[in-house]
């Protein structure tokens, strides 16, 4: 490849970012509280003597807070986890997993595709009674005229994203069923998102499987797909953007359960250039 | 742009990772003690009835621990910030800064150039008593064939990544001169960063600045330009890679002094192929 | 003193614990967040081949959350600390205070007063709108038919123990007002205690000095007497105990601004034994 | 008893605490990183426009960091705790014990007897490879003249605590044998307490028992007596103080696995006066 073209083009896109803002008060799962905390303690002050002050802190967080994605060590099913191997004191310690932690989650350069629901249904957000199914997800690809392929991110839009600072609407709201995570496994997405607490809608029991949170077993222990939640989806909808570079670097956390992330979707320009 | 082009110009790049694994234990400077933890408190267990188990816990970290990247708010001089702000208990607060924090940190997308000084001087590191001058980045610069352009991403390599495991040896390698920082700021690049502790040799002040690690000064407080600290360099300088696509995604973390991170360099393939 | 009557005599008295249970969730100040967390890391666990195993986890709290005790650095009045020094960077350091921290706090072994408000005015707790008066304070004592004398520690009671689990009602209860901490101070007290959240009734200003919290100026600045907070005193109420060895055993915590506690109040048994 | 009496009594006794110093880089075993931290972010500040200010900041704490008492649930064999229940997820759970949490353990207020054995042994301190035995621990009991009487607090002198500012020669020095626990088991003491991070020697492994550190099967497993860790006893052992009133007020930590704690002995003073 040419190098100069490589950065030619990259100089041509519009980049997303999918992060929302990181601070104490987000939405939470109550499994985790305290979630996230910030404090400063090292200070710019004055008569020190020295021209130069730094200021520092501390984060507190769970790995679940905020934008994250999972790691593969973050569910199991009957013990298990992706690729079968028993959950053992050797395998899950008190400082974290020492099989498919945060650090074994490769930088995630992808294509994206989002699939916008809740813009679909024509609804502000997806309720917790109408959650998201396999066949909304293949009504919408129609509709947006997008295929997924092997490999791809698929990026689930419940439209919850514009109540981030509403904690208790945004826990409430639907999230995806298990038929609906069964099938972006069968296409062999690497990863799934979506603007959502918890992917699966919080709460619910599948009646096949006998567990809450099924596609969290669906798509991290049987298929070894990362989800990503509590992602920012608005401006993309806005956009109508339907293919992008999905680019996500997971923080390299030995034995953790997740990483706490800033994806973002880089987009070709639309007044295209001819090559 | 054709987005097929776009497309198929990111199957044929090769993911360098810059991040340095994420553990209690790594090298720190002594007053960010105690650094970073991770800790795991909700497990996989039997009995619970459920076919799903959850494991979670708790990152603690100040954000200068590990890969990370310095806000412009880390540093002031003479209490005052970038732009000239003085720093009041509106804009340093309890709980993060009001101005200039990780959140305003867009995501770094640029053209990225190593200077891999280590290399150039055929030494293994850089010591405490030989650190980087401005000659040194303006040879090695010649040397490699390079130019930094406005923008550019500009990574020191001291060599000292190779020693992440060997914190006393580690921290007493030596940084990056006030003058070398300096003309670095005078080529308008975006960023910096180094395999080093601190950027600046730790301990050394200053004679004209009057103040230890004057580089913080001359780069986040007069010139705005971000300064990422404990890359890894390594597999770059092994395969002589002399310019790439930086990706760096910092946290959002509202009102932090800085953001742990996982930045990569893209290279397009050497084989390359007509476009 | 004979040694045997010291130890007879303890064996006839029993303990009041005023201490609130102290867990995740309990009432706490908006600026305190998160408050106390305690997570459970190291488990006991099958398969490790040692029949001994250890559990352990971690303690994350502000020291004001949960039954506690400021130390006399806690509080500034213009910048000043009890005994008039001014605040310097040398004094206040990112971590904690070098002087007047509540490592600085001696065992408190003393005479122990309670002054049941809330049961004279035959009320279940102090509204905001009603706070304790010095009228109160005397009036009670006067009741009560106790003297507060100097190195006393004077335990005032509004009801708002029995509220530890309704954390909004504990929360907008009401305190004490400046008059009645200026009454104590002049009492000569070593310490003063209640059973609310922050001594001084939340969110009223003081028209004398001009702040809120007049309390903790006149006590702690003024007078170097300790505040005790979050207290249970529901027991020694119902049992009418108005006079008691007063014990607390605040943790040397080098330079924090308080501790928390597990104060006792140790009471001679009524069935009183010839000696 | 006369209440006149019970407080003229107290005010002829002297107090010595027990409790080392509580501050980050103290002794700590490796196991229980990073131990102890505490960081102030709120902060006496200029320019808020009140004359009161407030500082607070943040304890993060293992509870068994410096001198603590480890609670029931801290150690199980063959995963049952004191009392025979098995640990199921049920009792041990993310946020802690559902049973014989640190919130169990009741005030101690018992009659405490020293044991010096560095002191009889005249040595600085007790050697790791001379740990402290069932016969030491009888010797100096007839050498003290002091019997062990069940509900007695015992406190073991191994003479480590002025080596509190070494960490490594802190951690280096013996504790107590098996036999000797099993022996001060038998005399039904309450609680057990040394001058010593774990009690028992660290890393050696009982022949009989199977395990390492037995002391802490056999008393808090086996006969539910307390074990305190790392009390400061050379103040008891530099005035010759043989019996004292035991005071320990261990916070009521919901589920925690031990509690830090400031014991104190109290001591009638010599000097007597006729009564």
């Amino acid at each position: 490849m040419d190098k100069e073209l490589f950065f030619e083009l990259f100089s041509q896109t519009r980049v997303y970012d999918l992060e929302q803002p990181r601070s104490s008060g987000a939405p939470l799962l109550p499994l985790l509280v305290p979630g996230f905390t910030y404090t400063l303690h090292r200070r710019h002050e004055e008569g020190t003597g020295d021209p130069r002050t730094a200021a520092s802190g501390f984060i507190a967080t769970t790995e679940h807070a905020g934008t994250h994605i999972d790691a593969l060590c973050h569910v199991a099913e009957d013990l298990c986890l992706y690729g079968g191997e028993k959950v053992t004191f050797r395998i899950q310690t008190p400082t974290g997993f020492t099989r498919l932690g945060a650090e074994t989650i490769a930088p995630l350069l992808s294509r994206g595709v989002p699939l916008d629901i809740a813009g679909y249904r024509g609804v502000d957000w997806i309720t917790a009674d109408q959650p998201i199914s396999r066949q909304d997800l293949e009504t919408v690809c129609l509709h947006q005229n997008v295929t997924l392929h092997e490999g791809d991110v698929a990026l689930v839009r419940t439209g919850n994203g514009t109540r981030w600072h509403d904690p208790s609407g945004y826990l409430s709201s639907g999230g995806v069923r298990a038929d609906a995570s069964q099938w972006l496994a069968d296409q062999h997405v690497r990863a799934v998102g979506a603007d959502h607490i918890s992917w699966d809608t919080d709460g619910r029991v599948d009646p096949d499987l006998g567990t809450s949170l099924p596609g969290h077993i669906i798509l991290l222990v049987r298929h070894g797909i990362y989800i990503m939640e509590n992602l920012f989806l608005e401006d993309l909808a806005r956009d109508q953007i339907y293919e992008f570079l999905f680019v996500c670097l997971p923080l390299k956390i030995q034995g953790a359960t997740g990483s706490p992330i800033r994806p973002v979707a880089i987009v070709p320009q639309q007044k295209s250039k001819n090559v």
